[in-house]
């Protein structure tokens, strides 16, 4: 079994955001497999194959690329961002743990990436500088009363918040719960970020505070943080720096 | 003003882990500022001034890089991982806020890059690939009480968690405390990942149940991450597989 299965993280968007560990990966490739969406940012050779799915189908992405490094094709199989933090790495894990004895002998490394956070941090200040939590806000892998029961706690923790999957067309109402939940426990200045397809031609940048964020500031593409209690704008001319400092007390 | 201030991470360690973004800006550079580990690993060159500093100056560091941009130069101020988590972007943000006002028309940017956790995660597996939270162990910057209450409504919640500098020659105490609180919180098979210089000539890795885990297996230069109840191992030749699956219930 020579094959071999790269999980790569392709960064948010930009392709000077990939790292070239992923690039040689992608250009020692045998087969590409993939969300379309990502699988589109590759570009053609020969050679290469090209295998795009739909979003909805993890388990059975991870199933074909485990397959075909099984049958000794050097595989890589892309996320966007990084794609350890909710993307295809888990994914990929859960099927081999459920699968053939001898997929685990396959030589499987994860490359990591930029992910959507450190993006969207990155591009207005370090909201993400101090202590934080992560949470993907999607309901599809987990019941509700756990976000719920989470977003308690990380303000309790007085963490800085980013939350991946805010909202999309088949769950519109949780992000609406959120931020009503969110409202409630918090004051209404602490600042939101809604940062949405960083790096890349649709990038989109909202700050707002908590009081004035609304449900249909995010979408599929957006990347949300909430900042802390201590988390503060810097005003300058045009769109303000966001940062929460390094020092906190009790 | 002219300069630019460009706040950069250099990834974990690796050459192949920074993004091109990154290298462009150290191309173009005039001035490179930072902690002497990181300026090291800056290839010197006509036109290039490296400012080596000390590890506890951030916010001299910080002003000095802001006095440089301000000049007109070309700064390029480099972390390890990314600028934004537990690095120089927010000392420089606070610095900017407390300093002269024509420093806020500067132009600064913050350049992501691939931070230790991301680096640990994917060299062991997908231990981060559910909610999970990120702490600062240091308590150089905020109170110990504070670290132990987070830790507490980490665990609550069920959060994976990231532990950036766990321990030093200066604080060897703090986390002998953070394994005596989570031995008592969490269930001894839990796994612990101890990620040392991941992607270096000093790399080392070491996957240990909670129960076996040990204080002197941490040092400055490593990364811990701590499972959520749910995270598993894959057995199989040599190191197993960390993951964290993507479900969860109440």
């Amino acid at each position: 079994m020579s094959g071999r299965l790269c999980i790569a993280g392709l960064g948010p968007g930009a392709d000077d955001l990939i790292t070239p560990e992923v690039q040689r990966a992608l250009s020692e490739a045998t087969d590409v497999v993939g969300y379309a969406s990502y699988v589109a940012r590759i570009s053609p050779r020969d050679g290469l194959t090209l295998h795009a799915s739909d979003n909805r189908v993890e388990m059975e992405r991870a199933r074909h690329a485990l397959t075909l490094a099984a049958a000794g094709q050097r595989v890589v199989i892309v996320s966007s961002g990084d794609p350890g933090v909710f993307a295809m790495a888990s994914a990929v894990f859960e099927a081999l743990e459920a699968g053939p004895p001898d997929w685990r002998s396959l030589d499987i490394r994860v490359l990591p990436g930029v992910t959507a956070m450190l993006a969207a941090a990155a591009r207005t200040g370090a909201p993400l500088g101090h202590d934080f939590c992560v949470l993907n806000l999607s309901d599809n892998l987990k019941p509700w009363s756990l976000i719920e029961r989470r977003l308690r706690l990380a303000v309790e923790a007085d963490f800085a918040m980013a939350f991946y999957n805010p909202r999309s067309q088949a769950r519109p109402d949780g992000f609406t719960r959120v931020l009503t939940l969110l409202k409630d426990l918090c004051t209404e200045s602490r600042p939101v970020i809604f940062a949405r397809a960083v790096s890349t031609e649709d990038e989109a940048l909202l700050i707002v505070s908590l009081g004035e964020a609304k449900p249909e500031m995010a979408d599929m593409r957006t990347l949300v943080i909430v900042g802390s209690s201590l988390t503060r704008l810097i005003e300058r001319d045009g769109r303000p720096l966001v940062y929460t400092p390094r020092s906190a007390s009790e």
